[in-house]
């Protein structure tokens, strides 16, 4: 097998002094291996020119198409196409048509007067393919030497996936014979890593050298990943789907899903299976669970809203928790998730609710109960569940937890 | 001035097929800056010996500080520990220490038996120090080989964040004389990336050369960054604080905050000083701006809650939204946003309100109403104001664009 790998070069100072997260580089590793071109190393530096041209001659001994992102945008602190043009012997021009590009969304669509530092941006080595970037005023550029393909793209996120999307993904395949890479992933809850390790270790065991198995945990559910890689795809599938369903045979009690889906994925899938609705009373989550939730592309479908109620005073307003609740057992406690949960289901009439409550953190703990105490009600007409949780740690992970967990509980309340 | 730089190897396949998105690197840095220790790369490699291997020998020729994450969990995918034990020549005891807190912990707080692999997490390298880990099962390991230092932590969060507060960043300092660094940092709203560089040129040709600037766009707000870099650190900071103040005066009439705040927090000191309080009225961000407040520590000071009203008749029935208007004009207009704002400012008793409804994506755009048309109203007492955005793109970022600017009208309404 002659496998290709890919390398990503992430440049800006941002990224080493930790001002931004590379979300990029994941979105490409994916898009790469999609397309069968494993991704070898990743590898963010500064706007400094020496560690820029290293990164280069580096990367390409290990890799036969690299993909560098960052360092195009108008202002001063960007050095990559001067070094760019350097490295691969050109000279800067103006392509004609970004020129034109760029001057059209200036006039017509931003409306605003166009500065000689966009006109820069028109200006590419005369070594190099122009990549179209409809998204923006940096172009992509592709060069090749020795063999080795080099790709550079704005760090501006929807502009690199659009030039990743339309001009590099399509292109890369005639370029090169890439190897097939498939992937099969099982979500479970409910079990924690070492123990499900002890639970597939026979499965694991049977394993051919061709399929690499990954445990990936992630806020209190693991995904078990196999990837087979190989020549043969007709081949390399029936043989990842034979031992993709031993391991969902072994795992079959703590199985959420045999997809590569996040949790509020999955719990759409359901309800639009079912035609049912949800709802969702926050407080501790703030309107996290609604934003997971939503942030699932036709979740309108389902999902009809929530009341956050941060301020106690909403808690009884709005989702009738009786004030002598909240002055004897508390905001946090069993009773008053009930309350909120059996409240927005009549409220917003839906088939299904959510309700938490819980101490996030840093402040605001007590003794009994501390940071991380978290109380989460699920319902339906008829039916509540509510139970206890003690996450510690701090304010963002215990949020996600929350939500997380609440969002388990409504699963199985689902599924029965 | 005799620097040393710090690099970050991150372990895990996950990270190169995309399936985990690194945030870990980005807070490390941060930390490590902090400190006067800038990182020189950022590297990713997957679960592969020669990879991790060549990662080593290649990073400690750039950098004294090597800080590794990930490869340390129980499961068999991870190969770290033995790599390391062999790349600096030692071999694997247990350490008493570890191996006491890992069954106190199985024990105790997570009330679950202890499993062979668990035992294994007590095992380190006879040439290391233990880094204490009082999150976890994994422990640090601190390595040191010709004047270097290499520090091994698992990838989990908040495993690796307790590890580097109270075990790595205390040490680093008295093993390197640290350089001054120094940042300062401008947020701008309502005024592009190309505008600003043109407003400033002149404070940036007057910079010197221990003085860098850079330009960080997100989500339609710069951030400015002045960078000092040097020894003393009294002239460093008088420097650097006067050519900070003349880029503040030059920018003042597009300035948010002259810290390295985010809007959400910005938006917290400004209500805080007022002591006044905020609501929410959301449709298309889905709760999305309700978790932004909340995500700041503190909040509940200020924000008294939301309503989630994803469904039109939940516009109707909480607020207030009269049918006719929903059949007319629509959800997506201003009539609608400004009845949301009012109403929620009514139903929460709270001095500030914001309302939202626009259309996210990928579906339910119409020629008249396209894909990121989105209406947003702010509120106080007698006072309403709304306007419209046309943003485009993907989902994700239209919600997160959203909220942005409707925080930042927030902020101009208070702010008069």
């Amino acid at each position: 097998m002659n496998t290709h790998f890919a390398s990503i070069i992430t440049i800006g100072d941002e990224l080493l002094i930790g001002q931004v997260v590379d979300t990029n580089s994941a979105w490409m590793a994916q898009e790469l291996n999609k397309i069968g071109i494993p991704v070898k190393h990743r590898i963010a530096v500064g706007d400094v020119w020496e560690d820029i041209w290293y990164a280069l001659d580096e990367e390409s001994k290990h890799a036969s198409i690299i993909l560098i992102t960052g360092g195009l945008g108008p202002t001063s602190d960007d050095i990559t196409k001067p070094l760019l043009c350097k490295y691969f012997g050109g000279k800067l021009i103006t392509d004609e048509a970004t020129l034109a590009f760029v001057k059209n969304l200036f006039e017509n669509v931003f409306k605003r007067p166009l500065l000689d530092v966009n006109l820069k941006q028109a200006e590419v080595p005369d070594v190099c393919t122009v990549l179209k970037n409809e998204r923006g005023t940096a172009p992509g550029m592709m060069f090749e030497k020795d063999g080795k393909v080099f790709i550079s793209m704005p760090g501006v996120p929807h502009e690199m996936k659009w030039i990743m999307t339309n001009e590099v993904l399509p292109m890369l395949p005639s370029k090169f014979k890439a190897a097939v890479i498939e992937h099969r992933t099982l979500l479970t809850a409910s079990i924690g890593e070492s123990f499900l390790a002890d639970l597939v270790k026979e499965e694991e065991a049977a394993l051919p050298t061709f399929i690499k198995l990954a445990y990936l945990p992630n806020y209190g559910m693991v995904r078990l990943r196999l990837t087979a890689s190989g020549d043969d795809k007709t081949e390399l599938i029936e043989a990842l789907n034979n031992h993709f369903q031993k391991f969902k045979e072994r795992v079959k009690d703590f199985l959420v899903i045999d997809e590569d889906l996040p949790l509020e994925a999955v719990i759409g899938k359901l309800l639009k299976e079912r035609g049912a609705t949800l709802s969702t009373a926050e407080s501790c989550t703030g309107g996290y669970m609604a934003h997971l939730i939503t942030s699932v592309p036709g979740s309108s479908a389902y999902f009809k809203g929530s009341i956050v109620s941060y301020d106690n005073s909403i808690k009884t307003s709005l989702l009738n928790v009786p004030d002598t609740i909240l002055q004897t057992v508390g905001a946090v406690s069993e009773e008053t998730v009930r309350i909120m949960a059996e409240s927005i289901l009549k409220i917003m009439g839906t088939d299904y609710s959510i309700a938490v409550s819980g101490i996030m953190g840093p402040d605001g703990g007590t003794s009994a109960k501390p940071v991380g105490k978290v109380w989460i009600a699920v319902a339906k007409s008829g039916k509540t569940i509510a139970k206890s949780f003690d996450f510690r740690y701090d304010r963002a992970r215990n949020i996600n937890l929350t939500a997380v967990n609440a969002l388990n509980m409504l699963r199985i309340l689902i599924c029965g």
